[in-house]
């Protein structure tokens, strides 16, 4: 079976199944030692890369539509998946799929509910598909060519992530359950994409009150043992839902 | 030309003009002096109160089909309005209308997106139209029972004004062009819904470094002048693009 025989077969299953004119695209930062990275899939018979996305069941809620889009990319069934916004321009699928039959599914008018999900990368299997070609971790210093608006969706993606820093915690999941306060700035600059000072990191973050101190600290040959945290899980959480501890 | 009659016609209408499956919800939130409103309709034949919206245009940006239904209730064409959430369960229109006929294009199952807006209501006139009773402000604080799921929109828009209120500046157009510290802070408090320390509010309020203060302050009978500021709107634009000053 050629491409556009796979995908006019998709197609009258996707009529059947979906409910149409809506789509769903995965933004999934994938976050290890130093470096950040984002899923991203190469269709069959595009040139350009794309983010992990589908389509939403006649009986399935949206949400739930975003996960199991995202299992079948990751084998992970509970990425903690957050929405950030809709692209809803009349023209966002062009020019990528011009080259397919105008009456193909893929073919419409979508708008799209972009989800992003910050992991560790080290945790996750990208997996291909049989309309796919490709499906691979690329670091976001070096992105390829994007189809349609994701490249939007992803830069919108990130400057969601970079001001949540601002008001949510981060760092569970991406960092070992004890780590430092060096390693917890470097994931911070890793998403930020600058440096930052070293006593204001770590006043403003003990501020939070979401660390625990412990007395050990880890064995190795430098001069200066540094200090090993953990997060208060508790205290985490509860940012996480009302917001850090910076309110007025 | 009875309900049920005048519902089928635009049923009719909305299946040729709009995309199915997708609708539009907008919390408008106003504010005067010392109280905050939302903007509720009713619609003919139902006994609870619901959001205005509406449906997107089969070629019609989301955002502008956004703007067209809040024009349509409010005769003002420019509000600033965000997205904040999608909201897709599968059974979110039971059993507000369950007595209409299932055919009927509001039947449909909908996934609504999410806007809000914060306006000053005394700019506002609202309209009501020929599907609707009544388009009327209600105070926060007495709320009438509301139809479908708009009780979670409204309280999701709320939580995300409330959280906003952390990263992003507010009052623009809710106060006068020069107003006190005290007036900030009371817009503050309405949102948030408790009071708060003044000297702490004015200390951070300060540091955010948004706002002139000026030499003159208001005349009044009162003991001490209160000092008059306001918003430097340059810095306030560039706060409200890229966070207030209290990032990393």
């Amino acid at each position: 079976m050629n491409d556009l025989q796979l995908f006019k077969e998709r197609s009258n299953e996707a009529y059947e199944i979906y409910l149409p004119h809506i789509s769903i695209d995965c933004v999934v930062f994938g976050f290890h030692d130093t470096s950040l990275k984002v899923l991203l899939l190469k269709l069959k018979g595009l040139e350009s890369w794309g983010l992990p996305g589908g389509y939403v069941q006649k009986n399935e809620d949206v949400d739930a539509a975003a996960h199991r889009i995202l299992e079948a990319r990751t084998g992970v069934s509970r990425i903690f998946l957050e929405q950030f916004k809709v692209f809803g321009t009349v023209n966002r699928s062009e020019p990528s799929l011009t080259h397919m039959p105008p009456d193909l599914w893929y073919r419409q008018r979508f708008i799209s509910i972009g989800y992003y999900a910050l992991v560790n990368y080290k945790d996750i299997v990208p997996q291909v598909d049989d309309i796919s070609d490709a499906c691979e971790w690329k670091d976001i210093t070096g992105l390829p060519e994007m189809m349609m608006d994701h490249e939007l969706i992803y830069k919108t993606a990130l400057e969601t992530l970079r001001k949540q820093l601002n008001y949510k915690p981060i760092g569970y999941n991406l960092l070992p359950e004890e780590f430092t306060m060096p390693e917890l700035q470097k994931l911070y600059e890793i998403i930020l994409g600058y440096t930052l000072n070293r006593g204001n990191f770590q006043r403003k973050m003990l501020a939070y009150d979401i660390l625990i101190k412990h007395d050990k600290s880890r064995k190795g040959g430098a001069h200066r043992s540094p200090i090993l945290y953990s997060f208060d899980t508790e205290k985490y959480n509860k940012a996480l839902e009302g917001g850090l501890n910076t309110g007025w």
